[in-house]
């Protein structure tokens, strides 16, 4: 992953000659993605950091990367030590990192269309007191030296079926006008790649993994839409899906159009919208209306048909991925088969679904030591043996037209040891403890996360991420606002209230360094619960992954009565589900994994 | 409590006089202070609002009073409608409804003694949005009406016995220091009053219920300490006891001495000390460092002596309140007995010991629909007598020399019904989850406050207040910064994280509003668990508090083995350590209640 030191020395140069003494080097691009395509890859171009959150500053003698704990090692590996200091947030904020080492008089550059204006305010207060000045520049130094730098996709834009998105963009774009016209707002700027898909009922396929298109769109009051987007992705189906009242701009346009809002209130998400877009707006004679881009809760709150299509979703992957399972577990012990070659026969199960879109992400497929790195991306060069003796992790899912699912589960390569299988019970008690919990409604998914990790404090241990994210319907497979997270975890407090027919992923781990990674993921979906004599409205879960858990790992005498009785019904709906869909050895597989834990034939 | 209307109409007189169009009136002190001396209780002087969070603004021709829901129903009781508009914080906060309220160009006063630097940006910022300003004030017009304003506290400052601080001021300032040192920093100003009584290691009582006397004190880097007081409250043995280090000045001197420090570096918390500190330091030339108070996790992570002191008191406490019990048992039966004539017998009790200074806040002593109030405050007015078939709960502590105390048990006073035995053992058992919780180091308060929920939310029930605050020594009964509270509970975020010797209330309730309240309180001690395979340190808690719970409010059945083993260890260890301290019948009593609660012998 290593990149030529030339890029750091070029930059520096064409730096000098702007008269910049340092460049700041954000991840996300001009939509605050958290993936990002090709062509905004600049900071792995620039560093060859691989990860998902991270940033450079470039002074005249000296840099640094700042990553978070997650990152600790694969910085390291990634990153020239040589070129590059290691810095780690929060601990130390690139503001603080600004202000230590910038010279008083230095003039730091940013691009306004990667920043948000909370990171310009910060970086500004912490560079005055050092006498040092932010200034924005007008095109990104990083692409004046990327020679190669990809062009952005140009895929289509195609219509997406409104029996599958269960409402039609014009009744979206109705509710997203009530919503404008409540705050006295006359129009809103989408900058979300998701946001927009949802809103226009839309997919595109300019993202690995998440199919959204490179656009931007304003909802006006009146619920008629501009959509800037490259003219080469429409055709006359997806115009005529479009409609009249949704008129089609250049995506180039959308900057200066930013500057026809005088007088006009217009609202920003200051999150999810890059500085360069409030002072346009600005700039122009609007005025801004903060607040959370609408459709952040409104596609997290699913309605039937999305919920439907994610059942039918959620069954055909599972039986794609069991009879996965039952592959490797007949193959693995014959010592033949690689993280890669497993990987790419998951893919053949799920392709003989006939409807496979995509992966949902690049298949975590990781075997002993490497399924301790609960972030591992199977490479050529870190693609490792499945071995007897070890545990094998597979954390995938698929794109389907009707769901994204996201499933993790783990085979023993032979025999488990004791230490293995007491730490998956663990992982599946707190699993479990998430699956039935009860909770009002508006609780907080930092409230209920360290259910999660009782059962692993009870003896020491813990895992260093989160217990669920939200997930889209066709579209991002990590999909905020709602989480289940400690507040203090990176990634952000989890402070949005669950709600009702809200999904999430629970999916606890546990991870030994150098020798085994564990995670037990299954999306579930928030519904209401009555209980007698109930004095608030609760909530519940209710899971959607069907695909069965790993009997050889678990110890049964350490689960609860209840434990036990959630496992059993859980298998039993999974034969229910997943039988029909089997045949033969397959079926009889099936049966043998989902029979009752305590009682059943122990394979 | 409701007060006369001329207040609110001389008010307004006195603001209109000094050519101001409004007045915000807070609940608190010029030390930011929990609990506020009678001279400062502008806000329930002038709207008769006793609650303990709160805030009022006075406009020319409307006015409003603040709270949060804790208070919707008490600030109905004790605050004129005709008079005052209820506003309920956070939906509507003091600064979006001044926005709404205040008049282009209206001057909205404030006492820059009273709030924060904070709250008057943000406040500065609502209005100008709306083109009023907001004032600073030089005397604050309540006081100018407030004829019969009671002078504040004159009580003698007191030294504190070294072998219960377990550690010297001079030790305690030199720590101090280092931090300053560490920081660049010449000087901290502390302003809350039992950060300067813990670092002087002195007691007052110009407060109700806790030992601290009014005062401000600038630590300087060298150790060296000015401390601004009344000089009635000093005599020679606290002089002594202070020594030359501690340079004792007028309190009045205050205000001018902050502008001495023309070209250093002070240290201040911007949430502890009020604006007009800030504004004289940086009019004299200071830069100011903000930082949190060091005294507040200083005093938090508590020492040997403070530890043993705490253990010592917690035994005669524990006492004292078994005998009440007992006494309550007999006696509420017979129908003769009130809640005023409950909490004065329990005072009794107290005061036998010997060496109670203070009980530690106003006993909550309350009855049937009274306990569903869970800051329920008797008074002649709401004395209830205590009758047959209700629950009896009693919230109350002690303040001794060696420790602050605070423990609620519930008697139920005859039969209890069925309905109360499910909620109580609910409660405890959502009690034994904290009791018994392990957790890494480090850990949130708020990531482990559902524990306490859960057996609640499982019946569709909850508790509206946090399961947990901090408590002093020999200092105030709610002591920060740790809390175990969820993130969205009023009061603010429990992100502090939970370090070993700290201590804790664990009070989980249930409220039945108009029939019951229930809450099982101990407070306890964060201490380091060795866990054989850990890979983290380790904490958990030792219950301190001891006194019986009752029994006869307990479903056995209910309990798991481990909630059952818990509650039994939890007796034996009543009865080991309050046995001695007991004879004849009361010992006969206590072994009764402290036998296990399965195969031991049922009332």
């Amino acid at each position: 992953m290593s990149v030529p030191a030339t890029r750091l020395a070029e930059l520096r140069d064409h730096l000098a000659a702007a008269g910049l003494d340092g460049f700041v080097v954000p991840l996300t691009d001009e939509h605050m993605s958290e993936y990002v395509g090709a062509y905004a890859q600049r900071l792995a171009w620039l560093t060859g950091f691989g990860g998902s959150a991270g940033s450079a500053v470039v002074l005249a003698n000296r840099a640094a990367i700042f990553t978070d704990g997650r990152y600790t090692i694969q910085v390291r590996e990634q990153v020239s030590a040589a070129d590059w200091e290691y810095v780690l947030v929060p601990q130390t904020g690139m503001a603080a990192w600004l202000g230590e080492h910038a010279q008083s008089g230095a003039q730091i550059g940013y691009d306004p269309w990667l920043h948000t204006r909370g990171w310009v305010e910060e970086v500004t207060a912490a560079l005055a007191r050092h006498g040092a000045t932010l200034v924005a520049v007008e095109a990104n130094p990083v692409d004046a030296i990327w020679d190669d730098r990809p062009a952005p996709s140009d895929a289509r834009l195609e219509p997406y079926d409104e029996a599958l998105a269960g409402q039609s963009s014009a009744a979206k774009r109705a509710v997203i006008g009530d919503w404008l016209t409540a705050r006295g707002a006359d129009a809103v700027v989408l900058t979300a790649l998701d946001s927009i898909a949802w809103t226009l009922n839309v997919r595109g396929a300019d993202v690995a993994h998440t199919p959204v298109a490179l656009s931007y769109a304003i909802v006006n009051a009146d619920g008629s839409t501009d959509l800037f987007v490259a003219p080469e992705k429409i055709d006359d189906a997806v115009r005529r899906h479009l409609g009249n009242a949704v008129r089609v701009h250049d995506r180039h346009a959308f900057a200066y159009t930013l500057a026809d809002f005088s007088g006009k209130r217009v609202a920003a998400d200051p999150e999810r919208s890059v500085v360069a877009i409030l002072d346009q707006l600005e700039a122009g004679g609007a005025t801004i209306v903060a607040e959370r881009d609408p459709v952040v809760l409104a596609k997290a709150l699913k309605n039937p048909a999305e919920i439907a299509g994610h059942r039918a979703a959620s069954v055909r992957d599972g039986a794609a991925l069991a009879r996965f399972l039952r592959w490797i577990e007949a193959e693995a012990p014959k010592g033949e088969q690689t993280e890669l070659s497993a990987a790419a026969k998951l893919l053949t199960f799920r392709q003989a679904t006939g409807v496979l879109k995509d992966t949902s992400f690049d298949t975590i497929s990781a075997t002993g030591a490497n399924g301790a790195l609960p972030h591992y991306h199977v490479t050529e060069e870190s693609n490792a043996p499945i071995l007897p003796g070890q545990l094998y992790l597979v954390d995938s899912g698929g794109q389907y037209p009707d769901g994204t699912t996201d499933v993790t589960r783990v085979v023993p390569v032979g025999e488990p040891t004791p230490e293995m299988r007491d730490r998956f019970t663990r992982v599946l008690k707190g699993h479990v403890a998430i699956a039935t919990a009860v909770f009002p409604d508006g609780t907080l998914g930092g409230q209920i996360d360290a259910f999660a990790r009782r059962p692993l404090w009870e003896a020491g241990l813990d895992f260093a991420h989160g217990t669920g994210h939200g997930i889209g319907a066709y579209l991002s497979v990590h999909e905020g606002p709602q989480r289940i997270a400690a507040p203090n975890y990176p990634g952000g407090a989890a402070m949005e209230p669950l709600r009702a027919t809200m999904m999430l992923s629970n999916e606890p781990g546990y991870y030994k360094a150098g020798e085994y990674g564990i995670r037990i993921e299954n999306l579930v979906l928030i519904e209401p619960r009555q209980i007698a004599g109930a004095t608030l409205d609760m909530l519940g879960f209710e899971t959607l992954t069907v695909c069965p858990i790993e009997r050889t790992l678990i110890v049964p005498e350490m689960l609860t009565a209840d434990e036990c009785a959630w496992l059993d019904a859980y298998h039993a709906k999974v034969l229910a589900v997943l039988g029909p869909e089997m045949d033969g050895e397959d079926r009889a597989w099936l049966q043998a994994k989902c029979a009752p834990i305590r009682d059943g034939a122990a394979e």
